[in-house]
C-alpha cells in the first residue's frame, strides 16, 4: 500500500469524531480520499460533506434519500463491505454501531473504531470475527490510542493497564451536591470537547467504566490488571505496566485529531501542523487522584457488568442511553443516572454466551425496562 | 540465545551502578552468570564480590594482584573481548570508560553502557565500530533507557528528545547563594542516590548537558532537537515526541536496578519483586519546569560543547573531571566548577575529526590546563 491513498468510510460523519474525521482528511489531502459518508439526523451538514468530499457512496437514516444524482445509497453494512474501502471509521453513537463494526471487521477492513458501545456489547463477537478474517481494529478513543500507541513494540503477556479519567465536570462533588445539577453544567467537559451523550457518560465516569470493558477486549487484558486514575489535566491519556515495572505513557493535549490521525496513518506517524503540540514552556504539572466509586457508582457498576460477561455490559448501555437521555430532558435527577442503571441490571437475566439476536433482544428488553422504571427512581 | 544463561562482565562492580549490576544479577539467578569482574580501588568490597560470584576473570587496577588462586588477572580490553563473555557492563567512572567501551564494541558485543564520558568524548568513533561489528550498545543511565523504551516499535525520524532533570539539591537557588553550598550539600541528591562524581555533576546540571551529548550519539538525534525539562520528582524518566505531536513518556521510581535489568535482558521484561513499582495510590503530581541557564551555566556549556563537536566535549568532561576533585577537597567553589570548564574550554583549540589519540591526549591536555588554571578561578 505505501504512500498510495487510502479510501475512507466514515460512518457518523456529521457527528464530533466524523467531522474530527474529515478535519484530518482535510489536512492531509493527499493521503485519503473519501469513498463513503454516513449520518444519521445532520442532513445539512452531510449536504456540505458531499459537496466538500464527493463520496460514490451516502448512507442517511433519515427520510429523504433521492436528492442525490452522484451518489449511491447503500446501507451501513454494504458500505463497509465495499471493495474499494480500505479503512471503515466508526463513529456512529450508541447501539448504532455493532451491526457496521461487525460488517467491517467480516469484510477485513482496517476498523478506526471510536464507537465504545460495540466492543462493550459484543466484544467477544467482534474480536473473534476480526481474528478470522485478518481485521485490524484501531483504537481511536484517546486513552485506548495511548495504550495501542504504547505497547507497539512491546508484549501484551503480565503487563498492566492504568486509563487515566479527567474526572469530569463534577470531580470532588459531594454525592448531595451532584443531586443539584444540571444537565448544562453536565455537558460543560473541563477538558474534552465531545459529544452530548459521552459527556454526560464522562460526568457519570460511566464513559471510563465502558473503556474499561473495552479494554479488556481490544487488548485482551484481564479485568484485575486494568485500574483507573483521576488526571483532571487529560495530558496523559493512559498508561502501560510492564512485568519490570516500567511504565509507558502516552500524552498530548486533549485534541481528538491526533489519535483519530494515528489509527488512519498506523503505522506511520505524518507531521500535521493543524494538531497542536505540548507547550513545553506552559507545561507546568500533572495531578493524579483516586475514583470516588461511592459518588461516581456509575465507574463501579460498568466494571462490575464487565466482569460478570455475558449481556450484563449489552444491559448496562441500553439502560445508560434511556437513563442519559432521560437526564437531559430534564425528567430524572444526575444521581438517578445510576440508580436507573442499577435498577435494570438486578433485573436482568445474563445470558453468558450470547448470539448476536441475544445481545440485540437484551438491548431492546434494558431500553424498555429503563424507561418503566424511570418514574420510580428520582 | 533464548533462556540461555548470559555470561556478564562488569567493569567497574565496586561502583554505584556495579554494584546494582549484581543486585539484578543476584535477584535473577537462572539468567545471569558473572564471567568478569573489574574495579579500581575498593580491593575489600571486589573480595567479596569473587567469592559470591566465582567469576573467571579479574581486572584491579590497583596494586595486590596476586592472591587469588582460581582467577586469571586480564586487563579490561581483553576481557571485554573474550568468547565466553555475551554482555559487557561499562560502569568504570569518568574517562576510564572509553577504552574498554571500544574494545567491546570492536568485539560486537552487547554493550549495558553506564559510563557517560566515553560516548560524550568519542561518540563518532564508538558508534561507528558499533554499527561496522553489529555490537548493540543499550544504555544504563535511565534517561537513555527511558528513551531507549520509547522508540521500541517506533521510528526515530523527526523525531524529538525530551531529556528530564530533577534540578539537583539546588534547584531555585539564586546564583549568590550556590558560592557558599559545600561539597557535604552537593553530594545530598533529592532523588537519586548515585556516585560522588555523577551526583556533584547533576547538582551543577554539567550530567544534563552529558546526557543531551550522550543521547546525540546513541540516537542520532540532531541536537535541536533534544530538549531539557526540570521535572524534581524524576518520576517521568523521559520523553519523545513524534512527528504527529504524540508523546512517549517513561516512568517509574529512581531506581537504577531497572534500567540495569532492562539492557541486561531487552527486549525481554522481567518481572523482580526486588525492585519497587510505582505506587498509584502515592502518586500526587508530577511537577515541571524550564531549567535556568543563568545558576547553571555548566548545563549551556555542555550542550555548546557537544554542538561545537570535535575534541570540544572532551575537554569538557576532562576540565569537570578536575573541578568536581577541586570542589570535593574544597579548594574551589560550587560556582568555580563552571568557571574553571569555560576557562579551559576557551584555550581548547578544537580538532574537529579527532582520532582516539587525539582525545587522550585533549584529555590530558585539559586535565593540566584546568589544575593550572584553578587557582585562579575563586
Amino acid at each position: 500500500m505505501g504512500d498510495s491513498i487510502k479510501r475512507l468510510a466514515v460512518l457518523g460523519s456529521t457527528g464530533s469524531i466524523g467531522k474530527q474525521t474529515l478535519d484530518v482528511v482535510r489536512s492531509l489531502p493527499d493521503r485519503f480520499k473519501i469513498t463513503g459518508l454516513a449520518a444519521g439526523n445532520n442532513i445539512q451538514l452531510l449536504n456540505k460533506q458531499i459537496e466538500e468530499f464527493k463520496p460514490e457512496y451516502i448512507y442517511y437514516c433519515g427520510a429523504d434519500k433521492t436528492k442525490y444524482k452522484n451518489q449511491r445509497f447503500i446501507n451501513m453494512e454494504e458500505m463497509v463491505s465495499l471493495s474499494d474501502v480500505d479503512i471503515v471509521v466508526v463513529a456512529t453513537p450508541g447501539g448504532s454501531g455493532l451491526s457496521p463494526t461487525l460488517a467491517a471487521v467480516k469484510a477485513g477492513k482496517k476498523v478506526a473504531l471510536s464507537n465504545k458501545e460495540s466492543l462493550v456489547s459484543a466484544g467477544k463477537i467482534i474480536m473473534e470475527e476480526a481474528a478470522l478474517n485478518n481485521a485490524t481494529i484501531i483504537p481511536v478513543d484517546s486513552e485506548h490510542s495511548a495504550i495501542w500507541q504504547c505497547f507497539e513494540g512491546e508484549s501484551k503477556k503480565c503487563a498492566r493497564i492504568i486509563l487515566t479519567a479527567s474526572g469530569g465536570p463534577f470531580r470532588g462533588y459531594l454525592k448531595s451536591r451532584l443531586d443539584e445539577v444540571t444537565p448544562e453544567q453536565a455537558l460543560k467537559h473541563p477538558s474534552w470537547k465531545m459529544g452530548r451523550k459521552v459527556t454526560i457518560d464522562s460526568a457519570t465516569l460511566l464513559n471510563k467504566g465502558l473503556e474499561v470493558i473495552e479494554a479488556h477486549w481490544l487488548f485482551g487484558m484481564p479485568y484485575e490488571n486494568i485500574r483507573v486514575i483521576i488526571h483532571p489535566q487529560s495530558i496523559i491519556h493512559s498508561m502501560i505496566e510492564f512485568p519490570d515495572g516500567s511504565i509507558k505513557a502516552q500524552l498530548g493535549y486533549p485534541d481528538m485529531r491526533l489519535p483519530i490521525q494515528y489509527a488512519l496513518t498506523y503505522p506511520e506517524r505524518i507531521d500535521n501542523q493543524e494538531i497542536p503540540r505540548l507547550d513545553w514552556n506552559a507545561l507546568v504539572k500533572l495531578d493524579f487522584e483516586q475514583p470516588d466509586l461511592d459518588t461516581f457508582p456509575c465507574l463501579r457498576l460498568a466494571i462490575e457488568a464487565g466482569k460478570e460477561g455475558g449481556t450484563a455490559p449489552v444491559a448496562l448501555c441500553a439502560a445508560d442511553e434511556v437513563a442519559v437521555e432521560l437526564f437531559l430532558s430534564h425528567r430524572i435527577k444526575f444521581n438517578s443516572i445510576a440508580k436507573l442503571i442499577e435498577k435494570v441490571l438486578k433485573q436482568h437475566r445474563n445470558i453468558k454466551q450470547p448470539t448476536l439476536e441475544d445481545i440485540y433482544s437484551v438491548g431492546s428488553w434494558a431500553r424498555v425496562q429503563a424507561l418503566e422504571l424511570a418514574t420510580g427512581v428520582n
